[in-house]
């Protein structure tokens, strides 16, 4: 069954259309009338509709049934990487969006050397929202997940902090491994945090703790700052029964 | 404590030499008579030493222990990919030495749009092999995993059965789970195969199956072909007690 994203409220009424972007892919698909497709509304929620009528630059739809979007993770995983340089951070975007991510977060910590300034943020943000919108049509998801920048990395130690489990993951950690963070109780919001190229500072790993966030290792091997969250994540999913 | 690769046979002599390359890098960071460092065999060996002399483009060595590489996974993994786009392939040989494969293998199947030619595959080799190898430097792992291409889709498929698990991954696969694959008992090697951009053909995935592999889902996303082998192989580590 063919998706398309849409940005109209598609609960409210039973007749809904396709329109712009959307009504053209329909005619490159040579959609019929009669034919069944789904439409998402990016927030979780889709409809399963009936193609009624088309027009030169509208295609009609009758709605046969609303639902939960079957693709999204039982678990809520908030992935919260500090600023790596500009097409690592797509990659990620990219890439924890295929992996089932809530939202994808970004913040500056003491070693990042790349931010982007105020100026730029509006115009690289649509860019990287864009991006994880085409990466949840093309895996398949019902919500496109956010893409978030904080301000500062105490704001981001509380916001992470609020999830159920909220995770950093450290490479001079040798204790606790992630499957021990995760085993101690049952969990439907989580966090995970990880540091820029050239890591965190030890001081920061002790905010981090004094803000509550459990700190982790993911193994013997140094991971890139791009690979960490994405093995982190894939993880967790693994964890949480979502494969 | 710095990190060598080294072709030597590390084992042989208690008196060991940096050259070329390595000399030169030595020299870059300094090193002095009398402090020590690391050095692996890539296989798996590694070998504590004292620099005891600095000429001009040789540092010599005095080896103090000689031991297994302590980041090596326990665990054995294989990843079969077939052959993705070149730029995808590359991303995958980082990426899957950085968590720690054991070898990354490229085989063809009916929908690979891209597919080196004789030719060229010697050089390609070449390039790939040495992606493997910084990696593994970059990741501090003591292996670097092989990479190697096989000429069929059968060869891949007697190759990858030979392991302890040996799985498929397949998007309209949706009742066995990698969490049912591998909860049954206990492995030591493992083969992870996943399919090209266009996907493998059913007909494919039946000759996999009689081949004696297993095939499984990575949940109910749609994942590229250069993500899915990575997150496979991140859930097999954790797993296995790996984070």
């Amino acid at each position: 069954m063919t998706r398309f994203f849409v940005e109209q409220d598609i609960c409210r009424d039973d007749t809904l259309s396709l329109t712009g972007e959307n009504a053209q892919h329909a005619k490159v698909l040579r959609l019929k009338a009669g034919e069944t497709v789904l439409l998402c509304d990016g927030q979780g929620m889709e409809a399963v509709c009936f193609v009624t009528q088309i027009s030169s630059d509208e295609i009609t739809l009758s709605v046969k049934e609303r639902r939960d979007s079957s693709s999204e993770a039982s678990v809520q995983v908030s992935v919260y990487v500090a600023f790596p340089k500009a097409d690592k951070l797509e990659h990620v975007i990219q890439k924890a969006t295929e992996l089932g991510a809530y939202e994808i977060v970004a913040f500056p910590s003491a070693r990042c050397i790349s931010r982007p300034d105020e100026k730029s943020l509006k115009k690289k943000l649509e860019r990287w929202q864009k991006i994880a919108s085409s990466a949840a049509e093309q895996s398949g998801r019902g919500r496109i997940p956010q893409v978030l920048t904080l301000g500062s990395y105490q704001e981001a130690l509380e916001r992470a902090g609020k999830a159920d489990k909220a995770l950093l993951f450290y490479e001079n950690e040798q204790a606790t491994t992630l499957k021990m963070a995760l085993s101690a109780e049952s969990f439907s919001t989580v966090s995970l945090m990880t540091g820029p190229e050239g890591g965190l500072e030890q001081a920061e790993v002790e905010r981090a703790e004094a803000a509550g966030l459990q700190v982790c290792t993911l193994g013997k091997r140094i991971l890139r700052c791009e690979t960490a969250p994405l093995c982190a994540l894939s993880a967790v999913m693994y964890h949480s029964g979502e494969f």
